[in-house]
């Protein structure tokens, strides 16, 4: 890594950086005062195909590898298949192997060492009769009253959901033993479920962990997004092209910063991102309007010029899809130069049969409309990977 | 067995001897008709000591044996582990034990043959891949609403019980697959879960079974009682003298059939018990009065003589006393002549520390009163088994 991290302090610091909140991170600060490599684990359900709001944890996660940790990504492929039931096993598995080479890639892609990242399925272990009898267990501790508590910002919460979502909390919370880790990171619409798992753990004798928390980063198109339309957000392995494309048709009002997709991109993704790769800084070029080109270091000074149009939308577009470009680019490579990765990709992600009637398409949607993958959203995609790259395309649904 | 069951037609008529309901009986019907063997299984909570309450579902089991069911006994331990997660995981080994020698002692001592009786440990198959699998993917489908409905009879119904109370019905339907059954038997007060299991099986893609219903049967005293008093019900271990003691508080209004805890005792364990010894009969010694003894062959004539007075509760206390002596006798020889089962009885039931005041032991009962064996119920327990065989002694609380 090009940073300088091996000092206790800027290691920390870089863990902390741009977290909403950190609970007990007093743990995390202790080992890594003595020395150590904090554990720490991010879960996701591989369900939809990964696309560029899985940057925002993605960076993140970097940052923990750059600061010495040692991360696990749980690719929760027993949620995957929970909430599609009508989807073959086989799918799921390779749906999982599809997140593994992305995941793996992406963290590779900024430039850390993956050397300290271990990637698990959640069936190696969530099946295990040990695990089992901690499920029984917990749900006799844990009232139904506490379970849907943890998990009211995750888990659908109507009468009709299926039961899965009030054991999808206890599975959670039970990870974090059983992956062994100081620490679970996700995003802040996690915090019930983390404040849970403070409480729930020690009553199975097991200990408290830390929690690291991402703030809700708005999607380019400004608010958070839940997912499924394909040609609203910009897949990992779009060309430079598309994602021009899809960037440039990006909502962002002038002059507002708030809830702003575009900023939030460059806070959460472009600028660590560059600062993992040595230095932080995002440039705009302004060469068309024959201005000199300006060159950030934070993302203060950037909301500062963009309120006062020093910085328009036109502006940070270009600036931002070359940066997203850049990014992208050793993982298409990397994509292009993988025959098993290509493979794996077409398996896990079928082109769609022809499309049906639209107001069929809606009516799943809607409670009670069917498909089981539509009532039982995978806890973790909702909330984890919450930043859309880019709005929907006029002519989608 | 001394009955002649061999032929279909009485087979089937000793199958459905005084249960209540029965769905799907074609499904038996079906294997009896071509001479086969219906598979049957009856759950229990490994928790408190079995007593005469037993007797009720036992005696049904044993008709089942004697007309020539394959009788599956499982032995939910754990359910009754998780039922009280204080206990030492060895306590409920060792009343599994406990209950292991009862029931088969139990089922052999009205004289039927055992060797189509399989006592099954639910951790024999309950912590497998195969069955967790099964639990997450049912968890999936059903909803809380009707996980709730399932369990509405038999699992405390509050926003504050424990999540185990809406996972057990799953377990208790996955059971009928996994122990590989025709049909399950169990008191009326698991229909609507039975009726669950007719639905929800199929949705994994399971068959469908037949399910055998016993009346809730009053206990000695009227009424159906819950559990826990060891001073107010017959152990099937408590000596001649103990038993005529018990009986002779059991409240009993003279001339009133409904509700009647002795004559439901008659009915429902006294005469079918002769009835697999060889001859169903009931007889009520007089000698005292200077009378001839009656002998009764049916239910009806003892309540017609009950209604008109010529049978009183004085006059059947001493035979009900007689016949149950009768039946506990083989039991406690057989407890007698094995010292193992002494040994597991003392291990799994230790006398109780001494008593703390009565404020405090009447404090757990109440909700959120602390012990979780308060709490969390097992489901089994409450319907299976509920005669009770005679009140409380007047000093118990």
């Amino acid at each position: 890594m090009a940073a300088d991290n091996s000092n206790a302090e800027q290691r920390f610091a870089l863990i902390k950086e741009n977290l909403a909140e950190f609970l007990n991170e007093e743990i995390i600060k202790k080992v890594v005062d003595e020395g150590g490599h904090p554990k720490i684990y991010w879960g996701t359900a591989t369900t939809g195909r990964p696309h560029c709001g899985y940057l925002v944890p993605a960076i993140k996660m970097a940052q923990f590898l750059a600061a010495g940790c040692e991360l696990t990504v749980l690719l929760a492929d027993i949620h995957g298949f929970l909430d599609n039931l009508k989807a073959p096993l086989e799918l799921v598995m390779h749906r999982a192997e599809f997140y593994r080479y992305t995941i793996s890639t992406l963290l590779g892609a900024v430039g850390v060492s993956t050397e300290k990242l271990k990637i698990v399925l959640g069936s190696s272990y969530q099946k295990s009769a040990e695990y089992v009898m901690d499920v029984y267990k917990m749900a006799s501790i844990i009232s139904e009253h506490d379970a849907k508590k943890a998990g009211a910002e995750i888990v659908k919460q109507t009468d009709n959901a299926p039961l899965s979502g009030l054991l999808y909390p206890i599975l959670q919370v039970l990870d974090e033993q059983y992956l062994d880790v100081d620490a679970q990171f996700g995003g802040v619409d996690q915090r019930k479920l983390f404040i849970a798992a403070k409480e729930w753990l020690p009553k199975l004798g097991y200990k408290e962990r830390a929690h690291l928390m991402n703030p809700m980063v708005p999607g380019l198109h400004g608010g958070k997004m839940s997912s499924s339309d394909p040609d609203s957000k910009i897949d990992l392995l779009d060309s430079p092209e598309t994602v021009a494309k899809k960037i440039k048709k990006a909502h962002a009002a002038p002059q507002v910063t708030e809830d702003n997709g575009l900023l939030a991109f460059i806070e959460y993704v472009l600028l660590p991102a560059s600062g993992l790769r040595g230095k932080k800084e995002f440039k705009v070029e302004r060469e068309r309007d024959g201005l000199e080109t300006l060159v950030y270091e934070d993302i203060e000074k950037i909301r500062e010029d963009y309120k006062n149009d020093i910085l328009t939308p036109q502006l940070i577009k270009p600036a931002i899809t070359r940066d997203l470009n850049a990014l992208l680019a050793p993982i298409q490579e990397a994509f292009k130069n993988n025959k098993e990765w290509q493979e794996i990709a077409e398996k896990a992600y079928p082109p769609p049969p022809k499309k049906e009637k639209k107001v069929k398409n809606k009516g799943t949607r809607y409670p009670g409309g069917g498909k089981p993958e539509e009532k039982a959203l995978p806890m973790r995609t909702n909330g984890d990977a919450p930043a859309e790259a880019t709005e929907a395309a006029p002519s989608a649904q």
